[in-house]
């Protein structure tokens, strides 16, 4: 029998039909942990999971990459809605029978995770949301702003170049990390998910514009958010600034805040190797609160 | 030949007489690690320091624990300002023949050790600034304010029990943390120091007057404090709000920053098992980057 594949250059991807939907994913690893459900970024794939992030964790629970209607090869349509991404979540994991696990939530991700929490409490054990927002957030993926308008309409940066640009801040150091974050990316020779195009952008960031609004008290639904959860950003994250984890912070009420320098919205790619361990650490833990 | 005492609750005062001083302090302790100088709180003398803060931390590494000019056994007068408190710890560090160490500064110890770090900027290796604010900072300990007045003004509460509702959050888990914690501070039954009376308090407030006024721009001096730094608060920190710690992690070049749940002023000695186990592995990493 062939070993288990333990990395997300090697793993098969698999399909889950349920409700109507086929499912892409892949999981690999495992260990005493619950599974460690990873949901991603605007417009990113299977291929977007960074082998150093997930393979490191893979080592001590399973990792459940999945991949959401319309993106990749998943069927149907990508919901305009955090509400319609997380309905999607959620009976992806009723179909492959799975209860309760960890989550992941990167960006877009972390929004969903938010919003499955919320639907369904007894989800989540443990929460890590990185580089995301609460309802209400501020300065949510405006892609049309300076900053991140030079990058994207600069046409000598294509395919992955432009996330070298945006996900990791100007200095060099961070701008090295970008470029060798793009190199583990592109470890995965085979089976390759096809990019996302203009109609999944469309749709997700209708979804950041909802996600803007609130009515009632501002981040009240943020107290209703029980599990032990870690957020993490970087400091000079300009798609999804880190005062919406201070936001994250200050209204969850069992959340530890972990800021990392030099870096943008791609810190726990960018510092693999402290994320990983800070990660690892927060999901070993058994206590009722958050800090490890 | 004794044991080396290894706490904070046996560890003899010292005393070091140098240009006309004489400071009170306590080494404890030993390792791999350099030294590491604890730097006190606002009107905190050598007994403030809780043991299950520095004994752990005492298991890699020398402990050392100032008390600076005027305060408990140390002679002399308490300066008004963070500027004159820098150099009595300066003078104690060369008295001693320190060349390098950590640090961790505490509240108005961590406006110290900034100012230490920016006068002679091989002072430190690693930087652990708890509680605490950057020049200019807003809301530094303005106990004339309603949430911590009511606890000040209140005749019930004698010695220690004030620090029980000042240190830590009005929820009952964070109450239970704030009673075992000066459970923990009468642990030391001899050779105690003498507490602080109006007249440190006096300076000292002064001094977070002064602290809080700038010129030029505003957080400028923290590009400037270039050692790898560990920023850590409680999110609901009434002395010394938590938007401070903020603004030293985006300030500072290359700090982690870590906001605890559930805390306030106390967040280390609340969440210790946690704060030791961060702090040790910040303290073991020799990387030039502050994530670890």
């Amino acid at each position: 029998m062939a070993a288990k594949p333990e990395s997300n250059v090697t793993a098969p991807t698999r399909f889950l039909r349920v409700q109507g939907e086929t499912y892409a994913y892949r999981r690999f690893g495992g260990g005493a942990g619950l599974p460690l459900l990873c949901l991603q970024h605007f417009t990113g794939t299977l291929d977007n999971w960074d082998p150093a992030v997930t393979d490191p964790l893979a080592s001590g629970r399973e990792i459940l990459l999945f991949e959401s209607a319309g993106v990749g090869r998943s069927s149907g349509e990508v919901p305009p809605t955090i509400a319609g991404m997380a309905k999607h979540a959620l009976t992806f994991m009723d179909g492959l029978g799975v209860e309760t696990c960890d989550v992941l939530g990167f960006s877009l991700g972390g929004m969903v995770a938010q919003q499955m929490a919320l639907n369904r409490p007894s989800v989540f054990r443990r929460m890590i949301l990185v580089g995301t927002a609460p309802r209400g957030g501020e300065d949510i993926m405006h892609l049309d702003k300076p900053s991140l308008a030079r990058h994207l309409s600069d046409p000598k940066l294509q395919g992955y170049a432009v996330l070298q640009k945006i996900f990791f801040a100007p200095s060099a150091s961070s701008q090295a990390a970008g470029e060798a974050f793009i190199g583990r990316l592109m470890q995965r020779k085979a089976h390759r998910e096809p990019p996302s195009g203009a109609a999944v952008a469309q749709a997700q960031m209708a979804s950041f514009r909802d996600w803007e609004q609130f009515s009632g008290e501002r981040f009240a639904d943020l107290k209703r958010i029980s599990p032990p959860t870690l957020v993490v950003n970087g400091v000079h994250d300009e798609m999804i600034p880190a005062s919406n984890s201070y936001r994250l912070s200050e209204g969850l009420p069992n959340a530890v805040l972990l800021i990392y320098p030099d870096s943008g919205h791609g810190s726990l790619f960018q510092f693999h190797e402290s994320f990983t361990r800070q990660a690892a650490a927060f999901l070993a833990s058994h206590s009722p609160f958050a800090p490890y």
